[in-house]
């Protein structure tokens, strides 16, 4: 991969990350590289479901989100993100207190640009995949979202 | 399809569906019969992206869940439901103030099953399909999920 | 949808059809309208996997490439279809003598085109769904593959 | 993971993997090991799509089936493999003389298996990804297949 993140885009990029179902959801960006990011989230009642697991969609959010600004790390600071489709795989029922994903660019086209994003939980200082997702992106004009 | 929901069921998972995450969304049960849910969003701001679309963490997770009640109407009393995987294609952005959810169980095995899910975006009365996903589900028995 | 497809363009994309890999496999295009192509294929030992079913590789290419026609038949005459990728899922074991598959394009967009299709088993005369797939296309221009 | 494979469960595996629609198509198992397949292809015209790149249902094949031999190498003799469901991306096209396929068991349940796979095309000594799959597949005791 050519290029590189400057600082001011890598802060344009973490306040840009922080916003509406994010917020409500409590995920925090902890490292942004260029075609790569991590985050994390401190679990609560608030994110479970019906068996008192983390609920697949937090997960779900989790896996789109740090791709999609895995994404943005490499596309020009004119280009928005928004994630075409993407496919994940629950591995085993999340019971950590924490969960943190690591995002990673795989296929950077013009266009379209492909990441894997993995979600782990952390429970007693043991880490353990829950979630593994492709995600397909697509770059877009600003100007075009505007319309 | 064999079998029927009987009332006491369907009250039953009328109750069990808003837990934890899904009461932190605010996805609201509208239907659920046989094999087929029918869910719905008030869209606020806490359920935006970056570009003001309802993040498709959202839709995501409404697709995961009411094909997941779907999946508890059809099988047995003593079964849960867990998502093993699903994909979903996000066709347009949502940009409605309302999101309506439609599942149905597309295959019934005695273990696995599979549903289709769509999300619809409601806006000036008009209803227009905003993400299509499928979802694999396994049924297992409640005891297992305890230990 | 708009446009309509002329004779003299469904005819190129019947010759287009039988191709490479589709020629090997065997698979007929049947009926090729605006946004939806339906094929069939007749089901022999080379089509088989390790436990006499048809293979999961045969329904998915199947899916995959008549998904493929239905998204050309909607695109302008200079463009070419290539897949980004799909999702199957296999609903039952195909025991059947003969395969069929509809496809249909459920999103136009300019350049990405997302298509649902499905895999039905004929045997003594009963269709039963076999695989489900999502497939998201994108149209480029022909001149950009003879680089 | 526990266990190891055999000898003869090797020997055994290796049979297995040609027949019907993989004998048609070519591929050929190079490698097998405890959770981990790789297998190969000399690309034909018989293996093209419409712009003579290699078809996606020939990647889609490979990324299937060497990641079924992946989960056969880990379970028991008993047990056969069947293909849930899997999502595979492409990443550019195959251009390739040659394709090698790799796949590993990313989560070993007792029933459901996930794996990860992908697909690199050959050309002039340089090896590129060309596809990335993530495959769901459950072990059948044998006999459940006989019925």
């Amino acid at each position: 991969m050519e290029g590189i993140l400057t600082e001011e885009r890598a802060a344009f990029l973490e306040r840009d990350f922080y916003q509406g179902f994010i917020k409500t959801c409590g995920f925090k960006l902890d490292v942004l590289e260029r075609g790569r990011a991590k985050s994390s989230l401190e679990v609560t009642e608030g994110h479970s479901q019906q068996d008192s697991f983390v609920h697949a969609g937090v997960m779900a959010t989790m896996a789109d989100h740090t791709a999609g600004y895995a994404a943005f790390s490499v596309v020009p600071e004119d280009s928005r993100i928004l994630t075409l489709e993407f496919k994940i795989n629950f591995l085993r029922p999340a019971v950590g207190h924490r969960l943190i994903c690591r995002a990673k660019v795989v296929k950077e086209g013009k266009n379209i640009l492909v990441a894997d994003s993995e979600v782990y939980s952390q429970r007693d200082g043991v880490e353990k995949i829950a979630a593994k997702a492709l995600v397909t992106l697509m770059a877009v004009p600003a100007t075009a979202l505007r319309a």
